[in-house]
């Protein structure tokens, strides 16, 4: 019903990644991250705040991650003789890491256990992640996503021995974040508060966790966009992602099934998302009013105004920072309608939505999303 | 800032104990429970959705628990080569088994440990529980509370190792709960999530928890205690319960410095709360008024009333099941009001309060709950 790996939160709180390690028996870490965090100074800050800088590094993982990241990472961790890993990155970093810690104890290549997870026997190398942006949530999820190879659509495993075992939510890390990439993320957060929240699944902790996290984002993502220094609306982004990926525990619902059909666009994924949401809640006004009432109170709108709210927001965004208003104006117009809402319909995440669009419905939603 | 063990929730999830344990790599678990949660059928319930009745059992935790018993305890561990424990009860056993499982694994007696955290330097055994009461909030706490002997003050201590590996927190077990301590425990609940909340540590998951779980008591307290098997009623209990325990991570306050100072006299730890809470919420409504507005919606209250609206209810649980409505009904009269303010006022509760009262404002909070 809840699972949660330790949770440190706030300004400077990498600091305790020596004594989180050491608490979990971890001597010699592998870290691993992408070339825009190691660009930025963020594995840096890491490493300075764990007083060791001579670390074992793997610093290729791609946007998305790959099967042969995972495989390559798996061969560094076994290289240098590691005992567990530390991520500091994105989602991709932390899906990475996530399988790469099932290899690492178990052996094999990623191709045996993406979505296998009855195949993953033995307890993962213990996994400390401190993300580095605020959007996936993967940083609280048992959950992994990783692409065969760079054009191919994702596979999704989820297991409890994916989960890590601590995180660091050091929101310096998120400061170098650039407009676009804070909106798309925060975005992408915002989708799991509200898609969360909505699935029916009895879990009313977990329900009072996605209404902060709602009131949060739409309080402090436009501040956050507009000025990336802004360390209060940082720290509060952080908050929300986390309470974001706290949130898809209870599931998801369309937005998330038409983000994942369009995943073969070079769109991230906080946009489709969120660019698949308007429709989605006009939909959910209709069929679970009641259940909205309490997202659009806590997105500070009117009742009934959630997704025109959102549309707004979106506007707001793309004045700000291009955020696109459809997947026409960010160049992708090859879409087969009926095709794509099939592939919708038959996604998993129609089991946990409050409502169960038809494919009509669904054709409906991605010529509106196409645009 | 945040850590939780595994939760599952929900009548009938008992049945996941075998696999829980299977997980942790758990193949001979200790049971540990009391005379009354074996008498009721608590224990053969557990015992019969584990799927064997073989086990090693310890049952001799008494109220409150002592040195004695956990020593006891652990000794049984040792004589039947376990290798994890298994709490089935209510706050006492599962703070008894917390430190068993200490002792199984590094050796030495309870004497060694209560209060010096800092001695547990080796992981504990696996502890998984099973709540039987909804209120201490154990069942998610990293502290325990034992006593040197029965008639002295308990030894609290916290540390991260004293989390249970997981919680299974199936309501079934509390069916049998008589109404006078569904009441005392449920008021217990229901003050770690306002003092939880109203701290002032910065932690807005947790008081999005704590909210969520004033709003759950405060609507199904008072069936549960009328009707022991609504079990809709009972559900929510022990979900506020798990709320609770979570809200406390963030501190106490003075109902809770103060019910610990009376905690020698032989009233229930919730009921003593509970007595505490009122005068208390009339000093926070006075000097925090904006925290206190939000615990009066949560209870369902006009702003300002929550103390006077916390005495309606225990007026209505005294004419129910016969909450006492000061200690002096109680029986208890022979307090030194002075010294027990200095004790109160002494508390390192009053760091995590919102307001720290003076020793006058505590000693007139002691007159009025002696009454």
């Amino acid at each position: 019903m809840l699972h949660l790996p330790l949770v440190h939160f706030g300004f400077g709180s990498a600091a305790v990644l020596r004594h989180v390690l050491a608490d979990v028996g971890v001597r010699q870490p592998l870290f691993i991250t992408d070339a825009g965090v190691r660009g930025s100074g963020g594995l840096d800050y890491v490493l300075k705040a764990f007083g060791d800088s001579r670390v074992p590094i793997f610093d290729a993982v791609g946007e998305p991650p790959t099967f042969a990241a995972v495989d390559a990472a798996a061969g560094t961790y076994r290289a240098a003789r590691c005992d567990g890993i530390v991520a500091v990155g994105g989602g991709s970093v932390i899906d990475t890491a996530k399988m790469a810690s099932v290899l690492a104890s178990q052996g094999g290549s990623t191709a045996d256990y993406a979505g296998a997870a009855e195949r993953i026997t033995k307890p993962a190398a213990p996994l400390v992640v401190l993300p580095s942006t605020s959007g996936s949530g993967s940083e609280v999820s048992p959950s992994t996503g990783i692409h065969p190879a760079a054009g191919e659509p994702g596979v999704r495993t989820r297991a409890p021995r994916l989960m890590p075992v601590a995180t660091i939510c050091d929101p310096e890390l998120t400061l170098t974040m650039p407009p676009r990439l804070t909106a798309s993320a925060g975005l992408d957060a915002l989708t799991h508060c509200i898609e969360g929240y909505l699935s029916p699944a009895g879990n009313p902790v977990v329900d009072s966790i996605a209404l902060g996290g709602i009131t949060r984002i739409a309080a402090h993502l436009e501040r956050a966009v507009a000025d990336g220094a802004d360390r209060q609306a940082r720290e509060a982004m952080m908050l929300g992602a986390l309470e974001g990926g706290i949130s898809i525990g209870k599931g998801l619902g369309p937005a998330h099934a038409l983000a994942t059909v369009f995943s073969h666009w070079p769109v991230a994924h906080g946009t489709l998302a969120a660019l698949s949401l308007p429709p989605s809640l006009d939909l959910m006004e209709r069929h679970v009013p009641g259940r909205m009432a309490a997202v659009a109170q806590a997105l500070g709108l009117p009742a009934g105004q959630s997704a025109n709210g959102f549309r707004s927001l979106l506007e707001r965004l793309h004045e700000r920072c291009g955020i696109p208003l459809t997947l026409r104006a960010a160049g992708c117009t090859d879409g087969d309608p009926a095709a794509l809402a099939r592939a919708a319909e038959a996604s998993a995440v129609n089991l946990t939505s409050p409502y169960r669009p038809s494919i009509q419905e669904y054709e409906d939603m991605v010529s509106r999303i196409i645009g």
